[in-house]
């Protein structure tokens, strides 16, 4: 049986090519830009003043000067008239133009207003009136030509403002992956519906859903398929047409395991089915290529745990490399466990964890957890413990690796 | 001058009322819950297989049995229909119903089958093959009653599982607060347009739309308004339909900054104007108190890193406690400063920075920043360094403090 990392890097060998896409700048935070976004103009695009006060020349503080003619007010957004030249300053308000002549801004509260308004005293000369202070000079935060954003740049809020301020309404991310989730199984409902008698409610479908969202994929489900080959192939072909297939259920050794079969026949080549996990032992994981078209397909264990576990150490990477982000792996970090936890079985276990922040690091707490369909256990897991071998206990303070969910 | 944590606090004990909203399961993930949820069947609803395999009697392990005669097939979703008794077992699939009688389930692979499946015979007998050995009995993972996902729960895909398989499709969560976004200031033009002399674009308002997304509000804008006392009063009465308004711009010294007049006089009570802040030391914070409905105000500078920092260190924090999350505060981490800070002013400092991930921890590097006006400086920010104290070198090496944007 393979390892998880052999799994890992199959899986991430074989990604799709991917796509770009263009979005508009206010739908644009959360995705990854896949072009460089440079500045066409220099950055502020004319001198100007950072504070609200008078704008005049240096040479005249550093000449002793202690009154000045006050030839305008200039607001933010409107242009001067007039210059500035010994004796005669302007009144500036943040963000305004900074008139020619001009060297710098002495802050209204440094000065007194004389002559209703006509006139300005300064009030004292302070070791900072140097020329430039409280002036922001053209191109000083960024010059035209110069990347802005680069490529790869996840778009928070921030660089959402850089573009903006440069005009770039319209950008060039990596396009989501398209994901549909296909649940099997005979025994499933919907999860609108009332279980009857041996039926259960398809919990997967929803919270695979939810997972791929959360991975950053677009995710659509295609329902309830029942264990028999027509009907499964119909679905697979359907499933097929995105970049990646999650189908849950009939991939281990039951006689209605129908899905290995059904996706040979689907022309999906197998890249490795089984490998050393628990839970999520029995994933399947192939390659389907079509009018230079690949798609990527994972046959989930059906077991909810085991499907949530297999989606997160392996369809999460995949989505996170489709869509161009540089952390493509698992994030991970340490932390002490906060009770014993004595693991049966030799496998390699992820296990459904609750962490949370604590003096000296964090603290995490194995969930009780009566096995691969327990849902109910796990609801509140935000993480899950890297045991990464079975058949011992590991004692309360021990520091393991927490996959964060 | 009051200190941020002054001014954090002010802003959370003025909280408007929490509001429920009901949301479907689909788009439930993200979202905070606002009611315990409890199961209301067992989990499993009935003794379960854990493996494809043989149901059984313990007693006729026990006593050396080495053949079995096979009764039915049980699939997941079926009915068993036949019980198993001494000598008499069932051949059971992964997640069907375990026959009356029947306390294990021996694994396929430790089987033979024999006489065209007429019969079973055991291969070896392990250890572990105790009573209810891969049975998971009815409500070993939760009895009905119990609460499942408590409220206050941020949902992710675990809980959006085990919320399906309890099959509750809607769900009564904390809405997400609705946040209005006013620009303000006579030289913004919309990013669309390209700038005049003397112009600059609206940057603040994708900006803040975007940083209120990642904080979790509905956030709409409301476009730029002129520095004018009849336009303001009329999208300020619009913005205060909102749970939160924002208006950016006009807070200052200068001459047009009209904001607090006309927040006045549309009765919105000032709880703070300005504090020991660096960008943001004009902030201006109050409520407006109507027809049993409050609506928190900031007023933030009109520079944009200003307005950025603001709304991340205030705003945010009154999103997230309306949201009902129990993060409610900033993230923040200790980092390794990549190099030295110098750093003018006695203010409190919140210094744009990108942190990277490196052995023994994070490392911190501030941005080259031209002042509070500078987005393209701060564009690919992913931190915010918080020096307690200006008027000092922070020298490389050092262990600061930095808030995760």
């Amino acid at each position: 049986m393979i390892t998880v990392e052999e799994a890992l890097e199959r899986v991430l060998a074989h990604l799709p090519a991917r796509r770009v896409a263009t979005v508009g700048l206010r739908n644009a935070v959360g995705e990854v830009l896949a072009e460089d976004v440079a500045a066409a103009e220099d950055s502020p695009p004319f001198d100007k003043a950072l504070m609200d006060g008078y704008a005049l020349l240096h040479a005249d503080v550093a000449a002793g000067r202690a009154e000045w003619e006050v030839a305008e007010v200039v607001y933010a957004g409107a242009l001067p008239t007039q210059p500035v030249s010994a004796g005669r300053t302007v009144r500036i308000m943040t963000g305004a133009m900074l008139p020619t002549g001009a060297d710098l801004v002495v802050p209204h509260e440094e000065t007194e207003s004389r002559d209703g308004g006509r006139r300005m005293a300064l009030r004292r000369v302070l070791p900072g009136m140097a020329p430039g202070w409280n002036v922001m000079r053209r191109g000083a935060s960024g010059r035209a030509g110069e990347v802005v954003v680069p490529a790869g740049t996840r778009l928070r809020a921030q660089a959402i403002g850089a573009l903006a301020e440069l005009g770039r309404v319209e950008l060039q991310v990596w396009a989501r992956p398209r994901v549909a989730v296909l649940a099997t199984g005979n025994e499933l409902v919907p999860c609108e519906r009332e279980p009857g008698p041996g039926q259960i409610r398809n919990s997967n479908e929803p919270m695979l859903l939810a997972q791929l969202r959360q991975f950053g994929a677009e995710a659509s489900g295609l329902g309830i398929a029942c264990d028999e080959a027509g009907e499964l192939q119909t679905r697979i072909e359907a499933g097929l047409k995105s970049d990646i297939l999650l189908i849950s259920g009939g991939v281990s050794a039951g006689d209605r395991d129908l899905i290995p079969g059904a996706l040979a026949r689907a022309g999906v080549r197998c890249l490795f089915h089984g490998l050393n996990l628990r839970p999520g032992k029995p994933l399947w994981f192939g390659t389907h290529d079509a009018d230079a078209r690949r798609t990527l397909v994972f046959g989930l264990p059906g077991n909810p745990v085991s499907s949530m576990v297999c989606a997160e150490l392996f369809v999460g990477p995949a989505v996170r490399a489709l869509r161009g982000t540089s952390e493509t792996g698992w994030r991970t970090f340490r932390a002490a466990l906060q009770a014993d936890v004595a693991l049966t079985g030799d496998r390699r276990t992820f296990f459904p964890a609750h962490w949370t922040e604590a003096d000296g690091g964090r603290v995490v707490h194995a969930l009780p957890w009566e096995g691969s369909s327990d849902l109910r256990g796990t609801a509140i897991a935000n993480g899950l413990i890297d045991f990464r071998q079975g058949g011992r206990t590991y004692a309360a303070g021990e520091i393991v690796d927490v996959v964060e969910l």
